[in-house]
């Protein structure tokens, strides 16, 4: 397909009859500003503990069945352009920012909290502790992660790496395609394991931690009343990750996570590509 | 705000008068297979040339007047949720999946090519070479990467890496922000630097490359009348990355790039979060 009719196509199908159509035009209007230097963000790497020898996505698959906390579907698509017709796939997303493998920002649950484009680089590629609560969380799925979990990492690891992301692993990843994932009771409670605030205090007093992660829907257990650990964790300026999948692949300690965050502008969070190196 | 509170006020935006609840609900139907193990995708990490030192991000902030290939609005957000009512802030995101610094999978010029979830996680950690045409593209903004860039910067610094990513910085990054970055002319044709499709036919002869990258709006030149290098390469099973930023701060070989590639079934490709380390 020559490139004016991909244009005609593209002019066809964004001023006719597309919902794309309906809304605003780009007006052209790109800034102020001039050329604008674009935002150098050179940071000291992480301290790796070796050469990695072999890296793990921790991201799931994205759908529009993905399971979500509030139960509604969160993420759309709507082909604009197919290949036989156009000459080629294009797909425009719709989808809530607290959807699949994602970052909640601090400003998720804080008045002017980190935007997730605010998060410097460096907070996004750290070191991994992995606390495992799956025994636990296989016989009680409203386990949370307590101080005494934190305590016996420490007591077989050493001190939790600087700048770390803790992550808990309730063996909730390879649930995702299942009811059991969200784990409704008859009343719509959820039950599946998160943080207990007071573990989250804990790693903000007594170490340094960039971010928290979880295997499940929510920082916060399922049946949390009250979104304790989300509103004492992220208006502190630190992240969280939810629905990290492939957990049982990592070691306990001496790997680096990558959170591939979105960085649109004033983001209150967003899917990633999650990876770890180790 | 109290967990009842905010699951009401949920319940009320969804069903009520919000875009969202015009849509179909999410019928729990969450996939028959059970109890599904995710997706394990562990594979040998790249070579990393020395222990990384430094890390770059090389992601534009995306936003609703970020410049688009088509001139039009490709990204619209709405806050569906704040935090002096609601006691969080969450937004729905509206995005072409070929908008920011974004992804190009196989599959957005080829009828049956990979989708953007499909490529390989060892294909998205890739050593870095840079081809540096600014001089060029300075003079002349239909510049665009040849052969003879390519030898040249094989004769100062040896092979191309195996797997690696070539990406060409042009100058166009800090452009982001101002009309010149699409440069369009009087008749609507933009101006700016890309890959000759000889270029990338030698790159697949001649070497193992995953991936090309561009700091513009397209792995073709600007003017191009046919896409010619997007029908030669993305069908090859290699992937693209436009609008790449911060490419003046890396060095032309010896960086690691991560490519944070967006992970949604199918998708043709997607706003990605890509870092460097070096």
């Amino acid at each position: 397909m020559c490139h004016a009719c991909v244009m005609d196509s593209v002019k066809a199908r964004m001023l006719g009859t597309s919902e794309i159509g309906r809304r605003a035009l780009f007006k052209g209007a790109l800034g102020l500003a001039g050329v604008a230097a674009a935002g150098a963000a050179l940071k000291p790497a992480p301290a790796m503990a070796q050469t990695p020898g072999q890296m793990a996505d921790m991201t799931h698959m994205l759908h529009p069945d993905f399971p979500t906390f509030f139960g509604e579907q969160q993420f759309w698509e709507d082909q604009l352009f197919n290949f036989d017709e156009h000459g080629f796939n294009l797909k425009e997303l719709r989808v809530n920012e607290h959807t699949g493998t994602h970052v909640d920002s601090p400003m998720h649950f804080s008045a002017d909290g980190m935007s997730v484009d605010e998060i410097p680089v460096d907070k996004l590629i750290v070191p991994l502790a992995v606390v495992d609560i799956r025994a636990r969380a296989a016989e009680n799925a409203d386990a949370q992660v307590t101080p005494d979990d934190l305590r016996a990492w420490m007591d077989r690891h050493g001190d939790l790496p600087a700048g770390a992301c803790v992550a808990m692993n309730s063996g909730w990843g390879p649930k995702i395609d299942d009811p059991s994932f969200r784990n409704a009771d008859g009343e719509g409670v959820m039950h599946f394991p998160g943080f207990h605030v007071e573990a989250v205090q804990m790693l903000m007093e007594e170490a340094d931690v960039s971010g928290i992660a979880v295997d499940t829907l929510s920082l916060d257990h399922g049946m949390s009343p009250d979104f304790a650990t989300h509103y004492a964790w992220l208006p502190s300026g630190r992240w969280g990750v939810e629905c990290l999948a492939n957990l049982d692949a990592v070691p306990a300690t001496g790997a680096t996570l990558i959170v591939g965050a979105p960085k649109h502008r004033r983001g209150t969070g967003g899917p990633a590509r999650v990876f770890t190196l180790f």
